[in-house]
């Protein structure tokens, strides 16, 4: 059994972590830590884990958390590059599912995270943890950085495109549509039911902390620089990111439903849909899988790529387990392998 | 392996019998059967269920379907006992989450249901699904009457109140909000995105077919008539029901937390909470479980029970699959102990 | 033109004020404070305001405020009664939209609001502005308590029985359902888009601040103490308000619908549906209407009662606005009969 | 007065035209058809609308339509061509918010609509009813085309930067988010509550029928053929259009601030926000408005314009009565100067 721990278990990419760890066959849940709700059961927290798990909320000991096998970090930005050296100089691996070990220049993330790096020599180290890219070198990997939800859903939707050439990398636009819970779990008034329900609008269309994020991805797909408009939405609705990707298509006699079959054939958590199909974002609530199609309107040499994600399963919590998974040698689906809640 | 076949797979309670079966590791599943959808995958209808589950619709053929072990009856009211005579006779086990075989009298099913009933020689056979009450006699049982989603949040409610003569059994109030996924999967325009959004209304208040369903649990739970007004009313949202239950108290010094713990102490699917706490429906969303709790306000004597199921999980399909896991002496929790989808 | 000044004016009472007083042709909009805000455009906080309103925040200074007629506040509990002695005292009349002035009792007010009075001695003056039950005193009223949303929806269905002597008083039941801008707008976790959403709650089961009010008004329309549990629920929808109301008749051979109409008949914003009819929220919602129906199951001894409002209308900015209109003598529909917004 | 009628009223265009009108100081509605529910009263059909229209259905005669001054169709696509010609004759007046008469050429209208047109000779004499290009034209039309929601919102985004030849007409994208009232009121599973709600999907990406009409305003506004990808997603929620529009830059020093502030400066009801705002739909809830802002992300090449209606007021009966002002030479805000409805 590999013992799991984890710091910050009180946002939603926590409560959904503890939901699919206790349905993984092996794992042994050693801890779970949250400085605000120390000493509490995780159940007085999320009537939905009441009798499921008797653990209690404790403090983020690093002593104890170093007897873990794993560690995932489900905190905001800028914690888990404080404790991420001292745990992996004893042997415990770490999973961080926020940004601190995403960006491989530590100049850009000290400009969109606006704190200094706590551990800027890690940054090399970090494997970026999105399978479909970097199966191999997550394997062998002391730190994971979990990607970000949009650029999970991004980059799984242009990646076939951008490394078979076929789109012009210079003028991509990503128009994405988010649920709400990809704003965390937290007490604030544009995220207030009231303010968010009954309507959509765009938010950080100057610039969003994960465009560098998608950007490196990429880039480092198509091995050049790529210019992108990535737009944002919130939409009134729990759970989801639906993105629609646009690109200028450089080849016209491509088969492209075989170009993304045979990039994801072996992926077991990426759904490509029949030619022309539309993705919903429920078709995988709660599971830990990208469905994709795409379109090509009026035939013209426009390519749209539509790519739908539950941003807390593989935007999130569902690809830290996978990622988990391949460190540690299991089958790559175990405890993921859920069906989506419909309706 | 247990054979199951699924009669009438493109409802709800059919999508989540599916979802919930695939995670089943004690079932092989044989056929799924939809006469408009014969022969369509069923990754086809349930984008969610592509990739899980390969079988494809087909004709309810019951010299097929009476190959199985046990066969589940997802279908409107009125189909399931056409069928169950000859599956019964062929040693094929039958579980009707419809209420063909709910009541007791057939005179009230008639009534109800507005029509004749195919096999009323089974009413008495015919087990009431609620493991709660029934369990022992659901060991045995051949064919099982799967309770509806109102009946069974409400009988758990008031069933150790009423079990232990602390209530008034003439005056019982139980008001009750369901979510729109129990109405089905149908176009209809009360049901609509825009007719059902953002409002909140009663229906059915004149009668309602799950209310002589109710009586007959609440009369044997406490040997008597019992007297109910039951309004159920529409919520905007897709899965859940919240019973509040109102109830005069014949007895002033009973310690009702001490009642209802030791009523369910050793259910695996009703979780009574702290005295004084409010349920949340989805605390419960894609589970098997019925959260509840009571109160009794200003200390006077009415008692207030709040009672909340997901009605497509414990209200349906996985009530059934308890059921199911009943009768074939499986472990009772097998393949529906997950935790509930939070946020 | 009366000159009105608001109090308080970034909450959602606040804005819905607004909305009406603009489509209002005998006010002139002088004021409108709010010490957070103080120096920016109203349109600024309010989007759906912009172009329409041209004044800013401004600081709530008593000296400017009782130049004004009439001052409205939407102001939270306890603010009100801070500056109303002064206003009254300049001869400037006042709204409180908040329970300051509501309780004619100041100990019972005092428990259930805990805090002391600031002045007690305008309790006994204040007028409980129901126009259905105090027109004629909200004629001459200096000071008018606006209603709580519950207690207008569960008072307005319960008075024609209650003043007919026709139900027992001392086994009321209230079952009410609210959406979530009832609870203000702040931010909060509980009402959090991703916590309110998808689910259903009861909250404050053990008691509500409003339960006292309702008591005060219930009693009043039959001169006698009544016993009443009330439970509100949180629904997952913005506006709106669905009060259940079950009574247990005392005589049997009435005519309800003539009750309930005849008790109406001169009331312009209480909609008496036929018998049986199920009112929706949203048939009210942006108006200033409380629609209700009644029902008596299965023909027996008990009397359901069905009353909708939208909290924001008829339970506070509409009935305010139809109070200014009585006090000021204008027609009493004059800039609230608009048609609700559906879908 | 101008005597009104309503062809088809029973739609959701249809409910909200009768909203508006109700509140229209000029208007006398003469008579409201629809063939289903002919002899039904309006406030049967919308409770909404009890108490405030006395007007029963009735059948669409022309005779007795051709008494009013004007006649609002909105009726499925197919209808008003049948009836326009004699209305016109007889000297009324016709505004259609179907897709009758939006499309200059009669076989792109054939194509897109698939049915023959019953009067193609009136293509050519129908204004298109965007008063913000055709303000002129409309004032003596007999026979005005009221737009689609989504051309509304996307031309009035796109206008501006089109007409000064700002950006490169060849690779516009128009990514547009709409609620579900968009598709209409009736029985379908598709925009049912449980399919719906919480989820995010596209549709239609292989061609829309707004596309035709899209690209003939947009030609229109730049003399040249335009390129334009159109995406439409269905929201869970009710009311709204949120287009989210990308252009390529063709002149790099312009002031677009000032460019979009002087187109608009004399409109209405088109509203200018400040440079990086982030328009929200329920800002324009049940208002005939349109908001808009752009940016240029990075500072780059790439031009973004958030626009935003609701469906059903500018998108739909605001507009045809904001057209029906203007041919009648009315002040053009008269009955559709509300307030946005928000929360």
């Amino acid at each position: 059994m590999i013992r799991v721990g984890i710091v910050g278990g009180t946002g939603y990419t926590g409560v959904e972590l503890l939901r699919l760890l206790l349905n993984h066959s092996e794992v042994s849940l050693e801890m779970i830590t949250s400085r605000n709700e120390a000493g509490s059961r995780v159940g007085e927290l999320f009537p939905s884990l009441r009798r499921k798990v008797e653990l209690r909320f404790s403090e983020p000991d690093p002593r104890l958390l170093s007897r873990c096998d794993v560690v995932f970090f489900a905190t905001p930005n800028g914690f888990a590059m404080t404790l991420a050296p001292l745990l992996l100089s004893e042997g415990t691996r770490v999973i961080d599912l926020a940004a601190d070990f995403r960006l491989k220049s530590v100049d850009e993330w000290q400009k969109w995270y606006a704190m200094p790096h706590a551990c800027p020599e890690l940054l090399a180290e970090a494997v970026y943890g999105l399978p479909e890219l970097n199966r191999e070198a997550i394997k062998d990997a002391r730190l994971v950085a979990n990607p970000g939800c949009y650029p999970t859903a991004v980059t799984l939707g242009l990646l076939p495109l951008l490394e078979g050439d076929c789109v012009s990398p210079e003028s991509l636009v990503a128009d994405v549509k988010s649920g709400v819970s990809g704003a965390g779990r937290k007490a604030a008034l544009e995220t207030a039911f009231c303010e968010a329900g009954e309507t959509v609008r765009a938010y950080s269309v100057a610039g969003h902390r994960h465009l560098p994020e998608i950007l490196q991805c990429l880039a480092g797909a198509c091995r050049r620089p790529v210019g992108l408009t990535f737009v944002p939405h919130l939409m009134p609705m729990i759970r989801g990111i639906h993105a629609t990707l646009y690109a200028r298509l450089d080849k016209r006699d491509l088969n492209l439903q075989e170009l993304f079959e045979a990039r994801f054939r072996q992926e077991p958590f990426v759904d490509v849909m029949a030619a022309g199909s539309h993705p919903e974002t429920r078709s995988v609530r709660g599971a830990n899988c990208c469905r994709l199609s795409w379109h090509r309107p009026q035939n013209g040499d426009v390519v749209v790529v539509l790519s739908v994600i539950d941003n807390l399963g593989k935007g999130a919590a569902g690809q830290a387990i996978q990622n988990m998974n391949i460190m540690f040698g299991l089958d790559e689906r175990t405890g993921i392998d859920q069906v989506a809640l419909l309706p």
